[in-house]
């Protein structure tokens, strides 16, 4: 029996198709410690306000991540080279009918990945989730690289304002971001009142409309925004919602218009060698998908932003 | 029982997925009277020579413009706070099976509404609804800025002039539109004969294929434009297959290769102010659709022209 | 002006795909009083356990209930003829993220509609709503006939002992169900404990399992039905996973091998003149539909049920 | 180049995914005489009266009837070894927005067909198909087998005498069928009025409902048929909807709660060796489809009449 | 760190779409040894002759099996209480384009499966998968229940004797089954030739096409199964496409008319305490799904296998 | 009956849903002489490494060229009066399960449509089928444009060096391309090793990734491409998974960031006059497709690359 591969340790170049299924292929953990970065999922979407489905984000972004091997064609980044990288698992909930509860349960959860020495890479659920994953990551106020079609930093919605549209404004108000080194990207869509554009703009926030984006490029748009970050350590939240439906349909709040795949890889890649200290992709509804595009799209930029992350790591 | 809010005035402010879904959310109606836009709906596809379905576009778009909101972000334009909206209802028809019944059943309701003191926005329905809207809304020759992959100036087809390939040849005929004041934009697709191309060139009408938009660019399509319509009294007549089919599948007679949202969207806001006296959005046919995506980019569609025609009203 | 229909009255003869979508398109209601049966809206799934998206039953059942007519063909029953019904729009919500409270926003609506001296026929929603729709309409202890997988007597979980698997638990313990006179039909699908299927028969109902159904027949189920409710007020809740998935794969919890259509309808039509006081049809999820079979299903069976209630009514 | 194999006379013996899709992997015809039975497709539904797409029903049915073969395992017969059997492609249509001229187009096609020396076993096509046809067989008055969910002799509709719910009340008036000898099975569907069901038993014809259908048995709907029957010269009419929409979703007009297909094929499998003169199998409409689901099933049904037909056919 | 739960060992009283998704929700092996059942996906399609899919199976069963739980509601067994239960992967393949060399792969890993002590539980793969396995786990010539749409027993298709139509024909010939103890469930669908019908009852396997398992119901055919194979060692295969397409869409040769899933489950039950050494389920094709309805069918199938399996092993 | 327009050459004015489905509407060959462009299926997919259901591109592609007319818009080439096409149906395999003997009846097929005198226009199909389609191709070594995200110039997996990822190292092995003369348009994808791309750069082919394409534009990649090529006679190979996947789902290695459309066809119509000696379309997967989105993006390319072989053959 000594040749038995145990099914936790998949096989990269085995089909694509075969095994169970980890994100991109990666060892599921035995430990929490002597990971250098940790991919996490976080089935959770009580906070959101329209569609529901991202509770199902993480296991179908781990199905599709199959699709992605080691070498990144563009930065020929071989993240698996640079550094241990390990699937910890889901966060475990204890209550996913309260959002303050759950939200503790993923600070916890998060935070131990943390103290045993890894970075997180998470994928949602629902925005909300990025909230817990600033408490847990942020030790001091961090700068924030937000890409999304919503600036999230409205207020309260039926009674809660820890709903989906509110992690940043309180992120804020926490104390956990830093405004002025806060980037939204991609923002779109009409509201009914303008608070959300006003908040963070009155606060500092520096809010990339999707036509400036468009208009401008995403050269000039990486060249700004990393002229606002600097080397402040640096967290990327990925809202799939930022990439036109077209490419990314299964996603609770979706707006015609937005960033194309080529324009959002773009972006990631414009980020290399920052000085990350954790990312996440959220809002992947899989019930509103079309043929797993969203979910093998979110793959995907889990797979630039763990090369993002990789180089960073290796280079401390 | 004083607390009641009844079904036809829908909160917006309400969860999006809550309530009977009419046109944006807005009003229906209990009367034409008193109304500056009135959105109508006009149910009917006896005209069309391929994939069926536009029957069912103004349902599915009713349900998925509940995700449209009141402040355009980038206009900044809230058509509610300009002008009175309210959803009309559908075109009532007495006679789905014959076209020139059908065209009268729509021209009554249409010219009832305008009678009231509205002017229209309709969502169809297959193209050949655009020519009893023209001859309601009309008084005398219009421009008309036509968005489409197929210019619909084509002659019979299965031995009726009236098919959903014809309605411009007949507004022509039928002096409703100048052809000089006729911008046909996004055209595309192979053809058995060049008919169609030729009658609108032919005839004076401007005529810009899809690859000298993309060429070209949005801007300079919509400056062209504007300095071809002036300040005639313009329709605008969308059809959402003038959109590529990724964006938009859900169609009769899709074409590969046309304007993405970013551009259809630009296109839209380029024409502000102009003297608007109605619009229509076209041949959107769920069950050809994925995942409601056609709907959902036909509801934005309709809601970036009720901003044109909301602004265009309250500056009269 | 004075031949508007105005859409909020639709015509029952109009092409079925036409008009603005109310429950079997029964008229819009202006005020609560003044009918006989309440057809009313409860998109609300913050309490279920597994797959989401029953919030969306209510529009796409709405959607698909077009197709219903007037006279059953097997009973003959017109309930048009029999009742004045009207659809009475959504349960307004103000707090769809604590289950309490949202249970509370159902109880109030109810309570009023009932006030207004109708009887509800409601659309779920997640299962979790039986309880505040038992709660305003038991006014004493009633009896109940439940047809389910589940038997959705189960207690806590995830710390909430209000989510959709311990309705009837609590029901029972507020005293709202008389347990004797509680019959649970179509029972099936393992479960890791079996505590649900010992409490309600440890406390005195009745539960059929499907083999049992399914072996006895149809008939048979209804006759000890009926003879165990008696004349005694009596609800019905309806929940869409009682049928097999293959007829209504949209739900959160599917389990295979249940109640054929022929046999969901036998159970129904076999409760004529009971003595009902309401009914509901819960946990229809458009977002794992196929071609909305589960929506067009769970209208069919309201549908079915309104004929119940009608007839009851005019008999009183 | 002497071993070239055409492409229309396919090999039943080659993958099934391989080839031109003709009927059941027919030849192609070259010439319509020298033909047994004449495999004919329909692709017409300007006559329907809610969700369209039948006009795909013929191309959908040939692609999935590849998976169609020889041998019936239930009855052993085997038609191609009885009779010669042909793809004599689609009906030609001149005129496809005018119902009656439409149903012109059909009866010239299929008469030559007949005069060709064929019996037609067609593919529609939405149901009024069925009156063209039957004025092309019925050189006298004919019985008639007649599966659907609906009777089917109901009046106009929207101004039309001629739709989808009316074709067997014009045979009637036209003297194509005989009433005594006209049988109607599977009938079921809530109606606004009961008119087209008193039309049918007013006039002497057999209706069976649904439950009657359920009650009985197979057996005894086949054998109160057959003695109906006798040996008059009968067509079969097989609307895809008699069957329920689990297994045949993809219908204008579908109906909860009706024949399974094993129902279905013992049904056809009872009507062995009467007097048959034409068959045909209606109301398919693709875009509704799940997976090709009903498309396959409508290719069985053909194939189980083609078994009918060829047997009838090869006694003579 | 002493409190983290690896992601292997997944919690059963978990929210269901939470998790690495393993068979049932098993723990995922370490080592072959201490497991008295081992689940084993079989990733592999390169033998079938139609539809392709399959090897996609594993992974969607894996996925949808999240939805089993432990105690089953019929017989009241909770397999993981009776034994140990492990999922120990997917078979490695160093082939995939060879028939015979892919079968080895199979028989191998099995065979070290066996070696450790465990009987297999598969899940495939096309239905070729049968023969290694039963070259693996058939030490002498063993009993067979094979329930199925097709005998498989036809000869070389294209040029294999090894594809997906032929297993059972190998196997006899290699003598890895005695014909007299074979029994063939649920055969259906016209063939081209009666060869493999006419291979399984002129060796005397018991064919039960299933209009006679239909006609004279499950008890019987249990029963005559039981009579046949007695105490004999004795393999299970249940091939998807035995259950009726509307059921189970997702498979490579679909036939319309068969077991519906009640039936299916009532089969499997009826053959406890039976001497299992061995199961699987096969054909299950996810690309031809209709919203993974064949694969909780699937999943539902193997937990009952698996419920089987466990009592025959905790009562030896 | 004399004016019986048989079906094998439909009649291109008809409705688009009607006839038998051959490529295009082209006449179906009754003989391989006397054809300019013979249009090919090749319904193989047994060498691919992932997602299957490429053997199905042929029928659905012909299924949706049926939307394909006559004049190009945009060149207003009309390939019909140009040239004699005709569809010579699909390659007819006698071994779909090894590589190499399949390959064989692919090469044997298409050198008999070369014999004949046609150029061939092929339609897969895995990539593999690329290799047979030069082997009879090209006399000589030729030049060769391959439109691909990837290079396919890997080398064996899982035992064969014939998989789909390596068909251009064996072209290039055994002489049948000039790889300095062999341009490769689109590339991108991680990779676990990088040696493909090593492989084509190394040995002289001009690889361009994506990135460089987009930043440098279509006009520069035609115009280098163009220099590179001269007047060699040259293959022309387009994999639709070149194409992002919003717009061409259905392929079995989906890598996001792809060609748009527009740049697809712009790339297209920039070869044209050059010296064409075959092409092909391959890796159309529809089971894979949503709303046969690919079909038509498959079908349109292959409408696109007829225009420039039927020009460039009227040239000759």
């Amino acid at each position: 029996m000594t040749d038995y591969q145990t099914p936790r340790n998949p096989d990269m170049s085995a089909p694509r198709y075969t095994g169970i299924p980890t994100f991109m292929r990666a060892p599921l953990a035995d430990t929490l410690e002597n990971i250098d970065i940790a991919l996490i999922g976080i089935p959770y979407d009580g906070a959101l306000t329209n569609r529901p489905g991202a509770r199902h984000g993480p296991r179908e972004v781990r199905n599709q991540s199959s699709l992605m091997r080691a070498i990144n064609h563009a930065t020929r980044i071989n993240p698996y080279e640079l550094c241990k990288i390990a699937d910890v698992g889901d966060v475990p909930f204890n209550s996913v009918f309260n959002i303050e509860d759950s939200h503790r349960d993923i600070e916890d959860f998060v935070s131990s990945v943390i103290s045993g020495g890894a970075i997180p890479l998470s994928c949602g659920g629902d925005h909300s989730v990025s909230l817990p994953l600033l408490r847990a990551t942020a030790k001091s106020p961090v700068a924030l690289i937000h890409i999304d079609a919503h600036t999230d930093t409205w207020d309260s919605f039926q009674g809660s304002k820890f709903n989906h549209g509110a992690p940043f404004r309180r992120a804020h108000e926490e104390g956990l971001i830093i405004p002025e080194k806060t980037v939204q990207i991609g923002i779109r869509g009409a509201q009914n009142v303008s608070e959300g554009w006003d908040y963070s703009e009155g606060n500092g926030m520096r809010v990339m409309f999707i036509e400036e984006v468009q208009n401008r490029g995403i050269e000039a748009a990486v060249e700004e925004t990393r002229a606002i970050i600097g080397d402040t350590p640096v967290y990327i939240t990925f809202d799939i919602d930022s990439i036109d439906p077209a490419f990314a349909p299964g996603t609770g709040t979706p707006e015609i218009g937005g960033l194309t795949p080529p324009e959002a890889l773009g972006l990631i890649r414009g980020f290399r060698k920052l000085n990350h200290i954790g990312a996440d992709v959220v809002e992947i509804s899989p019930p509103f998908d079309n043929g797993d595009l969203t979910s093998l799209t979110g793959a995907t930029v889990m797979y630039e932003l763990l090369c993002l992350l990789a180089e960073t790591v290796s280079l401390r």
